[in-house]
């Protein structure tokens, strides 16, 4: 246990507030939200938002990408800022916390360090990232990967929604086409994300919070079966190019893969496509996609590579064309020691039950990792479920990983 | 080799214009035909059919079901009819064969007994049943099965399409909707069918036609996995409920279940429905159906068994709900001798090179053999290729077919 410097606690009932005000906006009849990037629904959040930062006397932006900033003065000169923060978009249908806890988290912060009347040397400064989920327009971590370099503005403003529109011209609509490069404005000291955990372990093993080390690196793709279509009723057995077999059994392989590569590998079949998907024709045309995830990128790497062998074995099984193509390669993450250890003392000072966690998804933080030092800190999410209107956590919960952030931005500005 | 009574030779000019003709009600640009029951194309064409009937001089009737009948006098008081026919309707962009051979090859044949002025004992009735497809309304042998009385007259009338459209009403919105009772109007001779194999057997043993002894029977249904949604990143491979690795298991188990159970016993997966099917997230619920075919009943059963053990063993496996439901069950079905013997004997007589076989897929003749005596006669089926613009046949088989079927129809109706 290590004590800290200067302990803060943040106001219980304030973020609870903020926490119901921001759900207002894309709230759902079940409870959950619905606030896809750069809807109407963003727009009035992004308002209330901003309404808020001014409010906190925070010196507000808003970059080409749409990203919101809001910078609290430190009182040494050029210090670099800690930033802090997540997003505010959700899943079509999601929970109310994935992503918004983080952006409230912070801003209570600030709010907090002017009750109390705290300066700090180094400025605070937090961040709202446009479109992290990546489900309206299809790019996930949209506004964070173009501010760290790893995507470009020019092909993110291209991107159409399933209606067509273009990205930029939506962004224009909301009001959130801001003037500010999309890039660090200055050097940063640290980027520091609360998030809901999206998984089980925090909960099951009786956690307060969560210190995030690691992010799984992904292997996200496609194989495309094809066989040939016949009759299922005349066509022999030994006669048929049946798609959905190899499929089928690429599928079991998928399930058994990770299982002999350690912990936080995990390997997932979600998505088929059968053509013509009718009982009694045999299918053609089969996809299926995996998703294989793991802490050492060499593992994934081994991962990748074995499910490449077993869709080409298991097409040829059946005498059925193979196609496969890898949409999606992230290398994993480690989040820098000074941000984790930062995260743990906190966690420590204030009694919390923590342990150290492998994230199993990607976060802005990932990108922002690639700028500046980062840290993450998870909170519990119960039964793990998120994308979900049934995503749930406790307010108590909600609290506990808000003043662990809190506390731990508190050391880092104070450095 | 047995010598028939009296040869006749169908016109080959005749019976390849007849298709042609036929073939232009509902043709599409690729040379198929899209003609679904009771749709503005199986009225045109039903026109054109009651036309030719009575061109031939045939008594003609529609029966409350829209079955089409035509009859041509026999010389003996009170003799039973010989029944000839198929179905003039269509899968959705089908082939110009399927069925339609069967009906022309029946009006061809009363045409030569007209031209060479045969008279025959038994009345010679020729019947173009209604929606054997069961494509737009889904009872497939809709028509035959009511005549027979497998279906409810009532319950047929009150299917609806995807348009929620009544089969009763589109009946009558093409005039089809006849007076007379929709059953056997006399006790008949037999009925005999010609249609394209659909499968690839004759082709592949070089064959003129094939006669038919046996029809499989068939169970069709499906199992739907229970399991749970979860984050595809997050959740520990111990802790999931993936409803799609038990369908996968049924999947590669329904590949091999028939290959011990003889040849003509085939299995097939063809339909699967996966949710919410995307590539990040568990899958929590899926369905896939079973089509099993076999010639004996007990063999049947027997792979019916085996499809609801796997899939019990595989949810199971996976600590997944399991519900399982058989739509169809259909009995096998034996032709009756005299018929198989006599269309034996004309494929003989006129030199056609024939096997046994057994059909795989449900006729019109499986429920008429109900009511009498039946038989059927396949022709070659180009690569097995059916229900697909791509089904041919070409004009010597249809002819070796529909000849083999015109001598067997008169030596049956000379008796």
């Amino acid at each position: 246990m290590r004590t800290l410097l200067m302990a803060i606690s943040l106001d219980f009932e304030r973020l609870t507030d903020l926490m119901n005000e921001q759900a207002q906006f894309g709230g759902t009849a079940d409870g959950g939200l619905h606030r896809l990037a750069l809807s109407d629904e963003d727009e009035a959040v992004r308002d209330w938002f901003e309404a808020k930062m001014r409010g906190a006397g925070l010196d507000t932006r808003v970059d080409e990408m749409g990203n919101m900033f809001g910078r609290r003065s430190g009182t040494a000169d050029g210090t670099a800022p800690v930033l802090l923060g997540s997003h505010l978009d959700s899943q079509p249908y999601g929970g109310i916390y994935d992503g918004a806890l983080g952006v409230i988290a912070a801003l209570e912060f600030v709010l907090t360090l002017d009750d109390q009347d705290i300066q700090t040397p180094h400025p605070i400064e937090i961040v709202n990232w446009t479109n992290e989920e990546g489900a309206r327009f299809e790019t996930p971590l949209q506004g964070s990967g173009v501010w760290a370099g790893i995507h470009s503005l020019d092909a993110e403003y291209e991107r159409t929604d399933r209606d067509d529109r273009r990205f930029v011209d939506e962004l224009e609509r909301i009001g959130y086409h801001g003037a500010e490069p999309c890039e660090p404005r200055d050097p940063y000291a640290c980027y520091l994300e609360l998030h809901i955990e999206q998984g089980p372990q925090l909960e099951s093993k009786n956690k307060d919070v969560g210190i995030v080390t690691d992010i799984v690196g992904v292997s996200r793709g496609a194989v495309t079966f094809s066989g040939e279509a016949n009759h299922a009723g005349t066509t022999p057995m030994d006669q048929r190019r049946d798609a959905l077999v190899p499929a089928a059994d690429l599928i079991t392989q998928i399930r058994r893969i990770p299982t002999r590569m350690g912990e936080n590998t995990v390997g997932t079949a979600g998505y088929l496509d059968v053509s013509p998907n009718v009982g009694n024709i045999i299918p053609a045309e089969v996809t299926v996609t995996w998703d294989l995830r793991a802490r050492s990128d060499a593992v994934l790497e081994n991962g990748y590579r074995q499910v490449q062998a077993e869709a080409t074995v298991a097409g040829q099984r059946e005498g059925v064309d193979v196609e496969a193509s890898e949409w999606v390669r992230l290398t994993s993450t480690q989040f820098a020691d000074r941000c984790t250890s930062a995260l743990r003392a906190a966690a420590d000072g204030l009694d919390y039950e923590h342990i150290d966690i492998v994230g199993g998804a990607g976060h802005d933080a990932v990108y922002v990792s690639e700028v500046c030092d980062s840290g993450m800190l998870f909170a519990v999410s119960e039964g793990g479920i998120s994308h979900s209107e049934d995503e749930f956590t406790n307010w108590t919960d909600c609290y506990s990983a808000a003043n662990t952030l809190a506390n731990a931005a508190l050391e880092m500005a104070m450095e």
